[in-house]
């Protein structure tokens, strides 16, 4: 096996030149695990184009050792105390990194950890190879982290190949069939490992009728793609239907407490193992936006999960159980129903009656994915569950992948979110057991996300979930170093500064010209790109923002709104509660005020939206202004810059039409004239 | 060739028992003409059925003669003075219907008058054949009875086997070809026939790339659809793309002054009617949202039509040139803009630039088949110039053929509005020449029309523009008889009392539950059904109300507004210009109003917006209400009864939506409270 040929596809954060320090150094590989093939064979490929040598285990003079712990002290004679020390410390996936004497070091307790210390030298470059360092052992905060691929095999009449997905067809699937050549999936393992993704669940959670035969008929299919990836350490999940005893094995039934049912689950997945003995398991979406679930036979979605949870259990697999449950059905003339309530509501009382290979996914947010809100209250409510947060890489409701929105910003808040306050653990923590999910945003696009900066969103999301800590902008630089290896003409800080000063704030850019001060879903209905005020205000989707000619907001405080202040910690409780306290970010997601309303930052409601949508568009169109220096320097790939330059016109197009609907909206509604004067329609 | 055979389909206005009277008689038919064959059929089959007999022309004791008056006085030697007073004054369609001395007579001068002459008896039933009757002359008003059938040969992605349909899929077309089966062709003709109509256009009016096609390489189509109709007097046309000699033709350019242009369009013309010699014309839609035009080339929608119609001359068809043509890509923000505008800034400069058998097809309002329009003043602008009228037969705007909604009535005002006041011509009058063009509602539903009511729709665009003159009670009393055949056991009284009841005012429920006076387009951007008040507010489509905290409506005056109320003849100018003046139903179209302006009604806008949105809705369930007592006396077929109760039920949901979507969005607009205090959310 050699390494994916993807001529004509952009090579993202692992370009060859990525490979050059390692690749001119004079290299051992110890260990015989099958990902230390696979290390074996990524310096033996880089080794090939940059003059370096991978040695034999001979004792000859090397410059870069990278072995397993298992393989005994000879690996790394030089090391042997920090060898000694770490041995069996490190886990599946940790390892160790250490310079001394001229010769890098890099040990782990085995493959999967080796594998992810030979991308940390690729990050380091150069800086691996100078002056000694002393043993660093990194493992990842959360032992899972995982993309979802919401990506149908047959085409859906109305979401398409890729539901939310702006990023060209499938990686897996073409057409109703596994494609043909799977080339891609492969190069797709091979960048989610550097960046730490451990896992891929390959089809949508919502799950048609062709896609529900992967569980079985068709399952072949799955094992395809598990073999791509396995080589990079990636393990694949399926997105499973709730009712497949139906569907798929003809029973009556889907009642999770069917004796029937749950030996039909049994014996399916002990089949699925036997193919795929490496299978990570299900993810489902049961009794959501009309997906069938537990509910249809009155047991509760512990029932439910527990069912797979069991069948999953002999082979070590898992349930990935998500927790958006709402009534999608909502009359927007019920004030009562609270859709930021639902999961709460549903899951906390199930708290302890999962299994413990259940996770409970939950969305960061208790609505969906919108560029900001407050964190679900779910996560800090169930300590005796195993949960897992859902990020959303895909920019459903962040521009398509045609904005400019580096999301690591929002990420690394809602992280290190403390439910109880300063004092309190970050999100971070709460979620260990139960890791990071993100909705992948890579396709068969040539630049894989569409947007080439989108890029930057996938590596982050892989980082983050490895470490969570990391500060945005770090990783920014990382993604930057690896992705546009120096040219050897031009400036290289100039891309750097450029490229910082275009995303490093992108997130608040846009959070500023679309819907304001957190109150969300102001996009078009449907397809969710652009702006639409009113578009679901009296729909049943449960997301509105109530606006008047007097005020605008949710009323979900507990004195007199729908109470989901109530479903924090006290802390945070108490505040959001608070009109005088709450952030000025998330306030009409708490509370409906009048436009005279004068927020913490000093401005009032109304003028606060006029002004953040005028500044909102004017940094849309600085981005375009910022990447035309790149141009003139010629920093980029002639096709990068046209792909980024026509997707900035349209960013400036879109960002001005938001600021026109909105402040036009709000105008109409209010009356009140901009204090700056400026042209309102 | 037999009747059709179309088992399973409702017979609409054509079961067998409407052919009683005439099948219990002694018949005799005269003329050799191919339609009179038709005749001759007819009146084989109704008295195979009902024991009456077809007679030689031996002379023998008859009930009933059908004659063309070539056929010479032998035919209804009785009728001599009559028929000899008619003879050559009834033009091809006309006939003379006479009832002298126990015999019925129908003379006309060709077969088509004569099969129409036939339908007409059909009409009568019994009453056909009673005391004597004087000779009575019909002639239809307009030579030119079309619809327009906008179904697409390759299922379209987004719009569909049909562009606007309800009625299932396209009664010509199924998935990229011709259907196997036309029986159901030859049946809709032959109830387009009975009704008046003489033409359909057999395609979309948007011609995409299979469709373009029809025009040469998949024309034997076109000639296979011909076939089936041509014996109910039915010419078929065809929508050409305007670009098609470089579609079809491989030439460089359509540019309509191009000699290779010209010829290109010549000889294909040539060869279709070579194939189809009754071929009746094209029908185009050019520089309209998206379509080619002779803008491209800087020539005037004159040389664009003029060129076809050279084509077509020698050969008696024509063009019928759609004055649809506006910008689509109008920016919201800009108010200098006015759609309502455009066909006549566009077209009257051409008038009398046209070649006569160009007919320019204007829609009925300058907009675009709201419930409720003002007239199109391009009708009355243009005396040089055939022009035709287009009203919307399908249920774009009215309720998808899931709401009761009789249009008769405001066709027949439509039909009747007098442009230069009450001594000038009516509508109808302006239009004789270029006729009336309906988009058809029908499909390969087993009703026809979805909603079965929703026939009578089709029905009454035939018999208005045959008789523009004729009531709409009086159509629905022709169409109940014909449809609803007397059941043996029941009460007929209530079945047509009850469908008065419905359908009689149901136009005026629709718009009093819609948008009000006359703003138009609150609907759902796209499909176009139920409410979003605000949904076309901020988009390209020129199709904006303004509503704000203030007031609502467009401005279109002289005075202050777009002016487009000079593009009228003085008497309405000056009407629709003064806000005192100008009638209720359309003064949102004309004007922009506080909210407490004083309607000539002497109620105030916003509390007609209350008042007409709680009746209609309360209508809505009244129809339901109704519906019910038919069910109860069993009057109907239990199909067709459960059909429209379904849809009854769709359509009172719907009507409370849009209810309470109106009044919430007036009420948190306006802050006026309902004068009655019933619940507005």
């Amino acid at each position: 096996m050699n390494l994916p040929d993807t001529t004509d596809v952009h090579p993202a954060w692992l370009p060859p030149e990525a490979f050059r320090a390692i690749g001119s150094r004079r290299v051992r590989v110890c260990g015989d695990d099958p990902l230390v093939e696979t290390v074996r064979r990524e310096v033996v490929e880089a080794c090939a184009s940059y003059g370096g040598c991978l040695g034999g285990e001979d004792g000859g003079p090397v410059d870069l050792v990278l072995a397993l712990t298992t393989h005994g002290p000879a690996a790394g004679s030089s090391f042997g105390p920090e060898a000694a020390e770490c041995s069996g410390t490190l886990g599946a996936e940790g390892f160790l990194v250490a310079r001394r004497r001229g010769v890098t070091l890099v040990l782990a307790d085995a493959g999967a950890g080796l594998l992810h210390g030979l991308f940390h030298l690729v990050r380091l470059g150069e800086g691996a190879f100078g002056a000694d360092r002393p043993a660093e052992c990194h493992r990842p905060a959360m032992g899972r982290r995982m993309l979802d691929h919401w990506d149908n095999v047959a085409v859906h009449p109305v979401m398409g190949q890729v539901e939310r997905g702006y990023s060209g067809g499938s990686l897996f699937w073409e057409d109703g069939a596994l494609r043909a050549d799977l080339t891609r999936v492969r190069a797709y393992g091979r960048l989610l490992a550097a960046c730490g993704v451990n896992a891929i669940a390959v089809n949508n959670v919502n799950v048609h009728a062709t896609e529900a035969l992967l569980l079985t008929d068709r399952l072949g299919e799955v094992a395809a793609l598990a073999e791509q990836v396995r080589p990079y350490g990636i393990r694949v999940y399926l997105s499973v239907n709730f009712a497949s005893p139906m569907v798929l094995g003809g029973l009556p039934t889907a009642d999770p407490l069917d004796e029937r049912v749950r030996q039909w689950w049994s014996a399916t997945t002990r089949e699925v193992y036997q193919t795929i003995p490496d299978f990570g398991g299900y993810v489902v979406k049961a009794d959501s936006e009309g997906q069938p679930g537990p509910f249809a036979y009155q047991r509760t979605h512990a029932d439910g999960a527990n069912v797979l949870a069991e069948a999953l259990a002999p082979f070590g697999g898992v349930v990935y159980w998500r927790a958006f449950v709402y009534n999608h059905r909502q009359d927007w003339r019920d004030r009562s129903t609270d859709r930021a309530r639902a999961a709460f509501d549903h899951f906390t009382p199930l708290d302890g009656q999962f299994h413990d290979n259940v996770i409970l996914q939950v969305k960061y947010g208790p609505i969906d994915f919108q560029p900001r809100e407050p964190l679900s209250p779910v996560i800090a409510a169930m300590p005796a569950t195993r949960v897992g947060m859902e990020l959303q890489v895909t920019q459903e409701y962040t521009g398509h992948q045609l904005h400019v929105c580096y999301l690591a910003p929002l990420w690394s808040e809602v992280l290190g979110f403390r439910y109880w306050g300063p004092d309190g653990p970050a999100a971070a923590a709460l979620i260990e057991g139960g890791g990071l999910v993100g909705v992948s945003n890579a396709g068969d696009d040539p630049f894989w996300t569409g947007h080439p900066l989108a890029q930057a969103n996938l590596y982050a999301f892989g980082r983050l979930a490895w470490a969570p800590h990391l500060a945005p902008g770090t990783i920014l630089d990382e993604w930057i170093d690896l992705t546009f290896q120096p040219a050897t003409t031009g400036d290289p800080d100039l891309l750097r500064q450029t490229l910082h000063a275009m995303m490093d704030s992108s997130w608040q850019t846009y959070e500023r010209y679309t819907a304001p001060l957190g109150v969300g879903f102001m996009v078009r209905p449907g397809h969710h790109y652009g702006p639409d005020v009113d578009g679901y205000e009296y729909t049943s989707w449960g997301t509105y923002h109530f606006a008047d000619r007097d005020g605008v907001g949710v009323d979900r405080s507990q004195a007199t709104g729908t109470g989901f202040t109530g479903q924090y910690p006290a802390f945070w409780a108490q505040r959001y509660e608070s009109l005088a306290e709450c952030p000025d970010e998330v306030l009409l997601f708490f509370h409906h005020v009048p436009y005279d309303h004068v927020l913490r930052s000093g401005t009032t409601v109304i003028q606060h939206i006029y002004d953040t949508h005028f500044t909102g568009a004017r940094q849309a169109a600085d981005l375009r202004e910022l990447w035309g220096r790149i141009d003139a320097a010629q920093l980029v790939d002639p096709r990068l810059f046209a792909r980024v330059a026509e997707r900035l016109g349209e960013q400036v197009r879109c960002a001005e039409e938001w600021r026109d609907q909105v402040n036009a909206y709000f105008f109409r509604k209010s009356g009140v004239p901009d204090a700056l004067g400026r042209r309102i329609y």
